[in-house]
């Protein structure tokens, strides 16, 4: 199952809004074929394992770190079921269930109908990590959002002058290029823009490049901004509001910028829901938003982080004016703080990489709700 | 030697400014006798534990952490070098040779004159961690300075409306109140009074009280904040300025407070070096600094900071107002940054315990002392 979930992420970035598969057949205790799902579009790993294996894979095992597909209506390949079952395969070891609500669940039915043994959990915390982007794209149609910062020791993004150049280590932002290459979509704010004039490209890792979105409701981004003049195979969009002028609206995209003029939450700000149901239209299953502390506090505010990468260096930089990881209001008491669920730090160099899922008050969401109505 | 820094750690609180020292006989791979430094004034580990094994010292093994003492002018305590040479002792296995310049690797110089087996770096980490304090105090005479912050994920020490409790885990606050029956004194500035209305006393662990030190350079101080009217067998201090009022000077005296007026650095501000001086004259070697944000800037930009420790909650508080770790000025660019040294991290309950030694740029303390000459 290991070595499944490490084929799995081979497919990193070329197969959203699909989950990342791979699958491995063995037969008496030796690997006889392994796949994975490479792209969006084309062969499961499932399927493609199978196909390598032949006739060999009556009496096997097959290990997949997400239960096989079933027939549904619409769908459009041969559900991975029926191709497991016309194999031979004796036994099927799956990690996690299919997060999809119509069908999960399912695909063990059906191969333990058809006289399949199936054993399902094994690794199922690494597996559920793995392809947590698509748990909640599959749950909710909307993109898992990712909030990556790098912070000073004493929880600072930049000096109070504005420079951020470098706070984390080679190594950090290595991983940076790593996710941008996994996400859908990266987006920061036009504060960073002016800040840093970033590309928001893979460059550091091996990767295509993430649809770019910069957070600008005013339209007050330079024309030479370098974002609007890259040679991407992917596209800049300009996130605004009607505060943005006719004039430049054409302007920017004459330079290849795409502009989504969007509905303002407060006045000239856009709403991020409006943001992300835009996404979700596109089939974007994920955003990486990397700053900078307007924008997280914008993102906290609306309590749309999923998930919260901070990285930490070894540095103090101090300051009063100096920006914190998440600005805007904040909140007013501790014990109204957003919890972050399963934190946890690891080394990334000589930085730590600080992780969690942040847990909003769930009453207080539907009681918000109520009031809506 | 495990057990001589474990044994050396139980005189924590009760030796300063004398160093932790543990000391253990061993014969034929067991354990005859052991003992520690118990309180300042008091008989030396090795002493202890050569007085208690008796005869059986002879030819004998004794580990201790810290390289024992020797005779020099003006020394009360019969110097350990000596106890040890007469007891017999055929080896002795060290894990620090002492850092005070005047005597370092004297002892261990006498030990091998006399013909005794000595051993030298075994767990000289650790043991160098353990003595941090002694160490900065004996080579400078200066107290050694901890800043100890509680924040949150996202580097907040308080809400933007001031709330702080509790940004840590209850398991992290044992761990401060430990600090306090460690360290000589420990130190608030007048925000933090104001603020949080703290005791600084040990309560949730065991343990004796810290000298209490306010950063009030105006004597603002509130009559009735609780930190003037406890009952403890250590002194609250107000350090403070010619800015505090003869009036209110008095009336903090009788309330059991003791006022040190101190020059002023900036207008307004207690000069730290001043304070420290002080205090080194009265043989305090180490200061907890437990806040604010505006104190831990102020001992940043004085580079007086030797260590620190940020317990990070699992919680993102957010709020361009709210108070960071470092307030002040701060530095203008991250290429001017403090780095911090020995960065680590290790989990405390909930939270996770970072740590560093900041470096301080040599050679501009060296130009700077040039331009003051």
């Amino acid at each position: 199952m290991r070595r499944a979930l490490e084929l799995a992420e081979l497919g990193s970035g070329r197969v959203n809004p699909n989950p990342l598969v791979g699958a491995v057949v063995v037969r008496q205790g030796s690997i006889v074929a392994e796949a994975y799902h490479r792209a969006y579009g084309g062969a499961h790993a499932e399927a493609l394992a199978l196909r390598r294996v032949g006739s060999a894979a009556q009496g096997a095992e097959l290990y997949v770190n997400l239960e096989p597909c079933v027939a549904f209506p619409g769908k459009q390949t041969p559900p991975c079921t029926e191709q497991i079952i016309a194999s031979g395969i004796a036994r099927v070891i799956i990690a996690t269930r299919d997060p999809t609500p119509q069908v999960s669940g399912r695909g063990v039915e059906r191969l333990r109908a058809a006289g399949i043994e199936v054993h399902e959990g094994i690794l199922q915390q690494e597996a559920e990590r793995l392809n947590e982007i698509h748990r909640k794209y599959a749950t909710t149609g909307h993109p898992f959002v990712l909030l990556k910062l790098a912070l000073s020791a004493d929880g600072k993004i930049a000096t109070s002058k504005g420079d951020s150049r470098w706070i984390s280590s080679e190594l950090s932002r290595q991983e940076v290029h790593r996710l941008r290459n996994r996400y859908a979509a990266v987006l920061v704010g036009l504060g960073t823009v002016l800040q840093d004039d970033p590309r928001l490209t893979v460059r550091l890792s091996q990767g295509r490049d993430p649809l770019r979105i910069v957070l600008d409701s005013q339209g007050r981004i330079p024309l030479d901004a370098k974002i609007l003049h890259l040679n991407s195979s992917a596209k800049t969009i300009i996130a605004t509001t009607d505060a943005l002028p006719t004039g430049k609206a054409a302007r920017l995209s004459s330079l290849a910028a795409e502009v989504w003029r969007l509905p303002a939450a407060e006045p000239g700000r856009v709403n991020l829901r409006s943001l992300l149901q835009k996404l979700a239209e596109q089939r974007i299953d994920s955003l990486l938003v990397e700053g900078g502390s307007t924008v997280a506090g914008s993102f906290f505010a609306a309590e749309l982080v999923d998930k919260v990468l901070f990285f930490i260096a070894p540095l103090i930089v101090g300051g009063r004016q100096a920006p914190g990881a998440v600005g805007g209001a904040g909140l007013p008491q501790i014990a109204a703080a957003v919890r972050l669920k399963g934190f946890s730090v690891g080394p990334s160099g000589p930085d730590f990489a600080l992780q969690g899922y942040p847990e909003y008050d769930q009453e207080k969401g539907e009681k918000e709700e109520v009031k809506r109505k």
